[in-house]
Order: C-alpha cells, then sequence, then structure tokens
C-alpha cells in the first residue's frame, strides 16, 4: 500500500458553518427529508480517513457508499486525473478515444472469458438500465426477474428492478419486473436448515419461478453477485452455477450487478470470480476508480454484442466513455495491481476481519450472524438469539430505529464512521484499509456492540 | 476569451491505428451498429478545434455533443479540475461538501428567482428521471406530458418522455407518459401562416389535450426551453408564458428541460431568461460545466422542495454532488463571467451567426429556413422550396439519407465538423468561439452547401 501522510487538518469551524449553511440551503440530498438532516461537512480526506471542520478525524468503515475501495486521495490516482485532465477531458462516445480504449481493453482482460466489449455510463443505475435494455432486446422477451432485498439504482427502471422500500414511492411503474427470494440462510425464506439446503432450495425456488412466470418471457435474472445495502448476502457455493444453468436451459441472460461487489470489494476484480461462473452481461461503477469520477458500465458477451453489429444499439449518453473518468480506471487498476490490493483484501479477510468478526459473534449476544468475504462484510444483529428477530423491524425509522442510532452514535462518538442498513452494521472499508487501521475500528465496534447488547431480550 | 495556444499536434498514424482497434475490440457505443462505424480517433483538442492522429484538424460547430460550450481543454477550467482533484475527488450524498455547497449556491443564485435548491445527477437523463419523480410526488398525479421532437434521455423513464425515434425501442414501457405537439412554424402542425397564428394555436392544443387527457392526471409538462437535437425550435414569444399559465391554472408543474439549452447556449444563464419565465423545475447538464467531469442536475422550486422537507425523497445516486464534477462547474461559471462568454454569444448570434446564416438561406435552394439564437442554430434544408419537403425523410438511413451523408462529408473534407439530424444541418459551435473561427466555418458551409442544393427538384 501507498504510505499516505495524514493531511495537516486544521480546526476550522467558521469554513464548517459556511459549507453546511450553503449547503441547507442550496443543497437538495438524495433520500432525505431535507428538513430533518444536517449533513457533517468534510473538510479533508487521505486513505483510510476523514475529518470534519472541528478536526475530528474518522476511520470509515463504510467506504463512503461502499465506492472509495482505493482509499481517498490515493496519490498516483490523483496524479493520473490530474495529468488526464491537461491533455483530454472529454470527448463525444461517437469518437474513438484513447482513455476509453484502455479502459475498455484493461476492464475486458480483466473479465471472465467471452465478455469483451464495455458500454460505459456515468453509474451504477444507467448500467443495469442498459444491461436490461440489451437483454430484452437480444431475447425478444420482456420480464426482468430480480431478487427482494436487492437494489439495483434509482431510475426508472432500475428503481423497478430493485427489490426493497426505495421502490415503493416509484410504483406502479412498468410491468415486466418480478421478484423471487434468493439464498439468506440465516433467515431463510425455504425452511432450510444448512447452506447446502438454502442452496438447493434457493434454486428450487427460483426454478418454480421460471416455470410460473414462463421461460419464454423471460429476457433476464439479474442478481448481486454479492447483494451490498440489503444485507451483504454471500452466496452460497453452488448456486450462481445453478442460477447459470437455469437460465442457460430457457435462453434467459444472466446479469451480473457488481456495481457494489466488483472492481475488489470482495478480493477478485470481480466478484463471480470466486464461483468460476461466466454472466451474460456484467454491470459495475464504484469500485472501477472508487468514484474519484462518476463511471459505470456493462460489460457484454460476443453474443448479445453481436445482437447489435448490424443493427443499431438504441442506448447511450453524452458522457459515455468519458476520457478523464476513463483514465481515472485505467490508473485505478494499475495501481491495484502494482500494490497487490486484491492479495490484501483477501489476506486482511482471512487474517483480521473474519476472526475478528466471529469473535464479536460469539462475544456479543446481539450479533446473530457475522458474514461476509473480502471487504464486505456485515453484522445482522438480532433482539433475539433464538428466534432471530432482528433488532429493529425492517424498514424501521425514528423511535423504533432507535437502537441501531445508538449503535451508530457510539462508533463515531470513538471516530469510527460505520454504515448501518435497517437491523446490520456493515464493515465494507477501503479495500486499502491496513490491518492496524481495521484493528482500530474493530475494537471500537467490540466496545459500541455493549449498546445493541442492551437491547437483547432473549 | 482566453487565447489558446494550438497544441503541437504531430501526426502518429500507429497510436492513431492502436486507438482504433483497441476501440473496435473493446468499446460498445451508443446509439450505433457496432459493425458498420469507425469511429475516429481523436488525438487532441483545443478552444474551438480538435485533431485527429493525421494531425488534420477540424473547427468543431458540433460542440461534441452540444455540451462543450466552454471550448476545449480551457486552460483554467483543467487547472481548476487539477486543484481540485487535490483536494478532494469524492465525498457521499449524505455529507455536506464545499464544492458541492458552492456550486448549488452559485446554480441557484443564477436561476430564475424562487428556484432555490439543486439536486445534482451524473447527467441529463438521470435529471429528468428525478424532475418527472418530483412532479409525480409533488402532484400527487401521474401523467407527464411532452411534445413530439424533444429528447429527454436514454434512461427507462426518460426515454419514455422523448418524442422521436430514439424511443421506439423502448417501448411498450410504462404508462403514463402522453407527446403533443409544439409550435413549429416552418412546418406547422396547426397549418399556421405566421409565427403568432402558430403561437395561438400551439397553446390551444396543449389547452385542448390537458382538457382530454384530465388536467387532474397531470403531473407535469416537461419542455425543452429551445429544442435542441431535434431541430433547433426556438420558441415564439408568448409561447412559455402561455405553457406557464396552463399549468397555473390546473396545478400542472412546467419542467423546463435545459441540458442542452441552459448554461451559455442560448447566451443566458438559462434559456428560459430570454422569455422572463419560471418554471416550477430546471434540469441541467452539458453546459454547467461542458461536461469536463459528468455532472447533471435539477433546480427546485421552493414549493417543490418544501414537499420533501419532512418526508423523505425517494431518488438519490453515489455520486450525487460529485466535489470534483462540482468544482469544475464552480470554476465554469466563474469563468463564463470573467470572459464574457453570455455577452460573446449574443453578440456573435446578432453580428455573425445569424446574419450570415440568414444569407446561405437566400443564396442556397436547399435552406428552407435559418433559425436559432445565441450559439444554436439550425438549417432545415428542403427538396421543394415551395412544399418544404425535407431533404431525406423524417429518420431516414442510408441511401435515403445519401444527401445528408455527402453534405457531412464536403464539411469535413474542408475541416469543418458539422452536425447533422434528420434533415438538418445544426450550428452549434462552442460558445467561445470567436467571429474569425465562426465565419471560417460559415465559408465552409457556404460552400459545402451546393451538395445539399443538388438535391432540390423544386
Amino acid at each position: 500500500m501507498t504510505e499516505l501522510a495524514p493531511p495537516m487538518v486544521h480546526p476550522d469551524p467558521e469554513a464548517g458553518a459556511r459549507v453546511a449553511a450553503d449547503d441547507r440551503a442550496h443543497v437538495f440530498h438524495s433520500w432525505s427529508a431535507q428538513a430533518k438532516i444536517a449533513p457533517m461537512p468534510i473538510a479533508a480526506a487521505s486513505g483510510s480517513y476523514f475529518w470534519d471542520f472541528e478536526g475530528k478525524r474518522y476511520l470509515d468503515f463504510a467506504s463512503q457508499l461502499v465506492n472509495v475501495n482505493i482509499g481517498y486521495q490515493h496519490p498516483k490516482l490523483v496524479a493520473a486525473i490530474q495529468e488526464a485532465a491537461a491533455r483530454q477531458c472529454t470527448i463525444a462516445p461517437s469518437f474513438a478515444d484513447e482513455s476509453r480504449s484502455e479502459a475498455a481493453r484493461m476492464i475486458a482482460e480483466r473479465a471472465p472469458e467471452g465478455l469483451e466489449k464495455v458500454f460505459f455510463t456515468n453509474g451504477g443505475a444507467e448500467a443495469t438500465e442498459n444491461a436490461m435494455r440489451m437483454a430484452r432486446l437480444h431475447t425478444g422477451r420482456h420480464k426482468i426477474l430480480t431478487t427482494y432485498r436487492s437494489y439495483h439504482g434509482a431510475t426508472a427502471g432500475s428503481i423497478l428492478a430493485t427489490g426493497e422500500p426505495r421502490r415503493w414511492a416509484s410504483e406502479p411503474g412498468a410491468p415486466g419486473f418480478v421478484h423471487f427470494w434468493g439464498p439468506y440462510p440465516f433467515r431463510s425464506a425455504f425452511h432450510s436448515t444448512s447452506v447446502e439446503e438454502e442452496c438447493e432450495r434457493a434454486l428450487q425456488h427460483l426454478r418454480d419461478t421460471v416455470m410460473v412466470e414462463g421461460p419464454q418471457t423471460i429476457a433476464a435474472v439479474m442478481l448481486e453477485t454479492v447483494v451490498g445495502t440489503n444485507g451483504i448476502l454471500v452466496p452460497p457455493d453452488g448456486y450462481l452455477a445453478g442460477v447459470r444453468e437455469i437460465c442457460d436451459e430457457h435462453g434467459i441472460l444472466y446479469i451480473a450487478d457488481e456495481v457494489m461487489a466488483g472492481f475488489g470489494r470482495c478480493g477478485e476484480w470481480f466478484a463471480v470470480d470466486r464461483w468460476g461462473v461466466t454472466p451474460d452481461l456484467v454491470c459495475f461503477a464504484k469500485g472501477v476508480n472508487s468514484g474519484y469520477v462518476p463511471l459505470g458500465g456493462v460489460i457484454l458477451s460476443e453474443a448479445v454484442a453481436a445482437t447489435f453489429a448490424e443493427r443499431p444499439y438504441p442506448g447511450g449518453l453524452t458522457y459515455s466513455g468519458h476520457p478523464l473518468a476513463c483514465a481515472s480506471a485505467v490508473a485505478s487498476m494499475r495501481i491495484f495491481e502494482e500494490e497487490g490490493i486484491l492479495e490484501h483484501v483477501r489476506t486482511m479477510a482471512d487474517t483480521v476481519i473474519g476472526p475478528r468478526l466471529a469473535q464479536l459473534a460469539a462475544d456479543h449476544p446481539s450479533v446473530g450472524e457475522a458474514r461476509g468475504l473480502g471487504m464486505f462484510w456485515a453484522l445482522d444483529l438480532v433482539k433475539d438469539t433464538t428466534t432471530h428477530e432482528a433488532l429493529v423491524p425492517y424498514n424501521a425509522s425514528g423511535d423504533a430505529a432507535a437502537p441501531m442510532a445508538e449503535l451508530m452514535a457510539a462508533c463515531k462518538a470513538e471516530g469510527l464512521w460505520p454504515m448501518t442498513h435497517f437491523n446490520r452494521l456493515h464493515v465494507v472499508p477501503p479495500c486499502t484499509t491496513s490491518a492496524e487501521e481495521l484493528t482500530e475500528g474493530l475494537d471500537i465496534l467490540d466496545r459500541a456492540l455493549a449498546v445493541a447488547d442492551r437491547y437483547v431480550t432473549g
């Protein structure tokens, strides 16, 4: 890892107040009740840490929105962006551009064999939108199957594919989106009693769903390879291969949404590499360049790409293959290799995070299960150790979510910035976080979990 | 204007061949039949020009996709991006960030009064998607009215709002999108014989459409303030005020899509400033930072923002308010003011482009009409000067579009990069293009139009 000198952050509360005042007057925030939020102004960020304007430092166990895989302000990546900005900021999609060509080649080289072409977007939502469009036009079929407990983006199509509450306000939208249940051994939809049984029953459930929906109406099954925000649900061995098989049997495309799971998060370039399966389409964003410049995309199999060889692909965007964004992806992939970041992620998972989270699960009654891989982990918190009743109800807010709010506050008080969702605390630090930093954060978490333990009633 | 030293572009066909080879092997292009294209590799760009790898220079009359309003590689804007990259590349939407706060404040200060809050996106499609969502939730109504001959983006919602052939492949999509006809005096849908009559009849048509669709079912009317790709259709004086009035009468929101028309293209910060109307929501992208970093957004009226004061806004994206993108918008707005670019655009329209295009219309039988404002102009080409039959049919391709392809080739041969769409040639250079450069390009266009004249039959 590149060693970063922490920036000198001098407290400057006046500047922070100015940033906050302009923010409250003029910035409309994602997913928020605007009058109920007080967004914390960030003064600086470096490596695994960020600072507020009071000079308080936070160790980031959220990687912002699970996107800063390379850590903050990586000096080589910043330098590459500066150099690329001097060369060529923007060129329309209809031309060929050096950074775009190189990024596409490098991504294709790292993707599973047979995935050779890259359609670039600005982010993850446009990636899933276009993957679904490609699948529909390639198959001539309409339906998209996705799982409950999934997130695929917030544009009109991607939000309907989403299998959680953020979809509700956009309904009714378009027909053709079908949700089914994926494997989740700790809270099985199939009453299974082992991981193997969960895998088998989840595949049977998908097979049955395909049967009753009509295979010839289904364009694609789209899955987060490892479900992200909705729980860090790692598929049992054999599940993805089973999905691939069901899809192949019926001429259905398999879309892997790796917007969160890809590019290092799981200790691989692509999370599917863990299980050796090859999707027809792979969606990416976030980790491809750690969000230093907005970028996403879809990697296409040769077969899907061939559908649009002679017939125009009916989709596009002004910044598809944006040179500055593509240059940052090229630099980021190189840095990952130079610094052995994928190996680092796997080592940290095996030697630090995995063992320590298992210990937390043993020590804290509120931790029903610790699960994950790479730098992608969740603690599934319960109020009842036997029934696994969640520490707070599904989609809870306000008083009902108080235990989670208190847990977050306990972490923040000690300088750890956690990510929580419903009844879970996710441990998703930058992929470059060192063993010492991880231990620092896990120590804080260990102490903070006492707050959650107090809510355990059985 | 900042004077730019043209970059030294040494021909390097080998490098160009490498870029092209990687492009063909790995880049999947927007709106294209992948086997039928040969994207030209761009070696460099500066000011109003770009160069291929043979060293050939093109004067850009397209501003790429009508987004490079500030010209290529503006040194102050490049420097600002480099400086911002060193400071802070990315911070999630839930925090407050200095560049984001400043960009939002500066945009709100320049927007029509009462539009105070900015929701940032990565580009135009996400802007219209979110504006439509805001309108639906604010009004509790479902339908969105847009015009035929419009383009609003290519995600699932924005493409259904689009009123041209790029929508067709995404149908059937969701219900609730209604298309009506806007004013277009040269090809009137209302058999009008004057601009005033066109305005009056177009408003009557909208009023009638609202009546038969049911005003209480309509969330919003969304209009490109000046229709862009579909013809540079400048609304007659009084039209937008009339739309505003119809909307107010029925509690319908008025969304101005200024992704292409805003931020300098029409010689104003916002095109609506020309007519003094205030929409409820304004969508922007492109010119806000000339696409140097992907950025778009929606500016909200206080009333619409208030709907989401206590109730969460159900939409968002990882890179909403991206610090690097916002910093480039701040710098771009400052440069526009320091260099008087809005005034320059108006002067060039009045003294160079407008008069010269009028002369082309007088001299060339193929030019049925020259129209536009600012740096936003179209030549509506005809094969029959009396009936106004278009030079090529609507949505023509292949042989049917040959006259347009020949016209483009004639321009390119002389080093002018034009923008064409259907039977039109658009003159949409960077807003910083000098009088000398404009004249250079218009001289080429004058000669090239001889090609189109040969197809005139009546």
